[in-house]
């Protein structure tokens, strides 16, 4: 099967790796998909990499409802207005219709803090570290499969504390450390990390942090958020704790999340013609074998050498390696290399009867495409090495590739040619107003994907209207 | 904290102990629960069982979405005759009318063997072994927390296979060593297998497969299920394949699933009147240290104990333990032994300095009450020890529960004795109609639990009607 070339037609590539890798597909009620089950092994990948840090910081799972009577959403003004032209709502149940129409969540901030207002009276309760991993409901207009689905998957970490500090240490920490920490050491992607420009912000947020990733057609996939809610959600649900001094004081909130968009980024940031290339770590499998025989003679050689290589590889490694042997028959060895490939597997192992006589396997590499013979003697831990190197390559190119499309134009014309072509992140100085935003979009389709958290002062007037800057802003054009 | 009596009233012991555990509490929708840290970190153990051992009989997790055309759900005649009662419809979305109502999916059947018929085309694309996560609504007239709720979680596997043998192996596989595995090694419930009578089998399966297990109010629970659906749902939803004869051909389906009602069979199953009794295996903390001291003096060299304790918990065991010291100040000694064993953490251990003095701790069972000085050298496998000692103690006394309240009844005045007072199942002969079913649950409120599996040859008249008996049945009331 041949794929689209990315540099002709992106959309169209992505397209045909999600079909072609068998990652999903769409289902029949408008904007939601099959996740199949190679694209669920590499969320769950993602979900035990990303669940296991949120715990290791002290934060324990829970679950809420799936429904939010529609009358609570309204408590939260800013965020109602934000989520109720999204939401899906169930009128009829059991047969009857409902008294109060129920909306599926398209985030959870509304029921959660209900509930904390029962759960929280004192400041000895706070804080409360909660995360849940579930699927929520926003109608798209413009669904994708992965990128923007009417149903997704995703984990909303909801948090309250005693003083402002503390939420925005925790909104940061989320950020900074647990999500960057694994997409960057996990999925490979480095991101770029700060804060929303107002318009962009969580609705009902004081301040959004954000980790954007530059896929390779040089758009930027937002890649996860983290909210400081201030006390707005304690406002508006009653969460109140008696202090330290004994008085009554409204808790402040954080909120973050990831979801299964995850998948389509790192799709989009380690693909190449061929189709995907995984990182080692969330590969279903890391190595697949592929016997090359003639005759039922070399058949039954090869096939007892890949047994044996199995055993070798599985326990290969500080926790063993993912391998699969390709043994079916009705297909011949070039359909399996360009079948794995377009998959991803990092690495190939060819075996035949020539390569059993050298004592040998060929060993290609998925990244680089290097095609090498191997000794069979060790090869457990030469392939545990070599998927340590595709890991890392893998990060060290898409890091390369953010360097080399990231700019720093002097003038709005050369920001204009940048962003549009070839595209990438632009950083300049910006004077805070929303104009300015609504114009560049009009012009070139970027918006601004982060405030830098440490910005340089900015010495320079906005480059867009020339008046006093107040922040560094990165724009680019996204997904 | 006192709790009601499990003799007085079961079902306000239930309730209280699901609050005072801090397992679950209701939400605002009707019939919808929070599953609080406590109660989720439980259900999380059981996940990690069952999933492991999905995955270890060649199954793969994947993801179909929450909304079901109201149309495909249709195509099964007994199928939505079945569900049509109970589900919930999305009319709206996206702030207009839907052209078509979505419904929220019950159970995954129709939404999964739509996709099927796309997947499936020759015999070489099967088996599919699919299995997901998720959660499903059925309205609910009489919720309860865990027991029936109208939002629930789960995991339903789906499986399609070229022969009936197959799919017929696949559902008795799933229930006989899968599930039955998991419930009595992990959660140290025993459980009796065989199939449902027609009348209690899921809509659309030709044979459904079940696993009960008995509360300690000596009602039945269904703890599993497994559906042989025949080629009934491949008929409905056109999933045919060329077989090896290139002839096409109905593939054959099986269903199965088990639920977050395990929760509520571990509280029932080992529950006392203290509260929950937690098999080592799934408790959120096996071992907690409660620090005991008048002083600072005390206090200072108490503490520095228990760190030191908790480094060698830890790291005792074949992986570990998981141990939490509760060091909360406002709180006494006598109040946390209270809170510890309502929550039924498996062992308390009580650090004070006149156990230091003696380089000892005191260590207190859960399942026995057991109250001991251990030595403070190797206790990290004492401990350890001593767990996987609880662990069997409990699944023991539930067999023996279990025996004491299986009755083989020889007279319909003596079943319906045993099955009021004291409940638990009743084994009987059965004609294999329907009216003796109903008789007995207008008599008793007793149902078929399950059909045994090899049935001892009915040699005895229907217990009910005296007429000529075709199978054995185990009665008994349930939730």
């Amino acid at each position: 099967m041949a794929l689209p070339k990315q540099s002709e037609d992106f959309p169209a590539w992505y397209q045909e790796v999600v079909r072609g890798a068998d990652l999903a597909e769409n289902s029949l009620a408008r904007g939601t998909m099959v996740i199949k089950p190679y694209g669920f092994a590499i969320w769950e990948g993602i979900q035990r990499a990303i669940d296991d840090r949120i715990k290791a910081t002290g934060h324990q799972n829970l679950y809420f409802p799936l429904f939010i009577p529609a009358s609570l959403l309204e408590k939260e003004a800013e965020h109602v207005e934000g989520f109720a032209p999204e939401v899906a709502v169930v009128t009829h149940a059991g047969g009857e219709k409902l008294e109060e129409p129920l909306v599926i969540r398209p985030t959870s901030e509304t029921i959660i803090w209900d509930a904390y207002a029962r759960w929280v009276q004192s400041w000895r309760d706070l804080p409360l570290l909660y995360n849940q991993w579930c699927n929520v409901v926003r109608w798209e207009m413009r669904p994708r499969l992965f990128l923007r689905t009417t149903e997704f998957l995703w984990q909303e970490g909801h948090t309250a504390h005693e003083t402002e500090g503390e939420a925005l240490a925790e909104a940061r920490r989320i950020l900074f450390e647990v999500y960057r920490d694994a997409v960057e050491r996990v999925l490979a992607i480095p991101v770029r990390v700060g804060r929303k420009s107002p318009s962009q912000r969580f609705p009902g947020a004081v301040e959004t942090y954000c980790m954007e990733a530059l896929m390779r057609d040089r758009k930027a996939l937002q890649a996860g958020t983290s909210h400081y809610l201030g006390q707005n959600f304690a406002k508006a649900y009653g969460v109140r704790y008696l202090d330290r001094a004994g008085h009554l004081q409204y808790a402040y909130a954080t909120s973050w999340g990831v979801s299964a968009r995850l998948v389509g980024g790192l799709i989009m940031a380690h693909g190449d013609d061929r189709g995907l290339r995984l990182p080692p770590a969330l590969a279903p499998y890391q190595a697949v074998i592929v016997p090359i025989y003639q005759s039922e003679d070399q058949r039954s050689r090869v096939t007892e050498a890949c047994a044996k290589l199995v055993a070798d590889l599985t326990h290969a490694g500080p926790d063993g390696l993912r391998v699969k042997v390709d043994d079916r028959q009705e297909h011949r060895p070039g359909y399996k290399f360009n079948e794995w490939e377009i998959r991803g597997v990092p690495i190939r192992i060819e075996v035949g009867p020539r390569d059993l006589d050298a004592e040998q396997v060929t060993v290609v590499r998925r990244d680089s495409g290097t095609r090498e013979g191997r000794p069979i003697s060790g090869l457990g831990e030469t392939v545990a090495r070599l998927l340590s190197g595709i890991q890392e390559t893998l990060l060290a190119q898409a890091e390369t590739f953010l360097e080399e499309h990231t700019f720093h134009p002097t003038s709005y014309a050369e920001m204009r040619a940048v962003l549009t072509d070839p595209g990438g992140f632009a950083i300049t100085a910006w004077c805070g107003r929303q104009e300015c935003e609504d114009r560049v979009k009009a012009d070139t389709k970027a918006t601004i994907r982060y405030l830098p958290m440490e910005p340089a002062p900015p010495n320079a007037p906005c480059i867009v209207c020339g008046m006093p800057a107040v922040d560094e802003a990165a724009w680019a054009q996204a997904y």
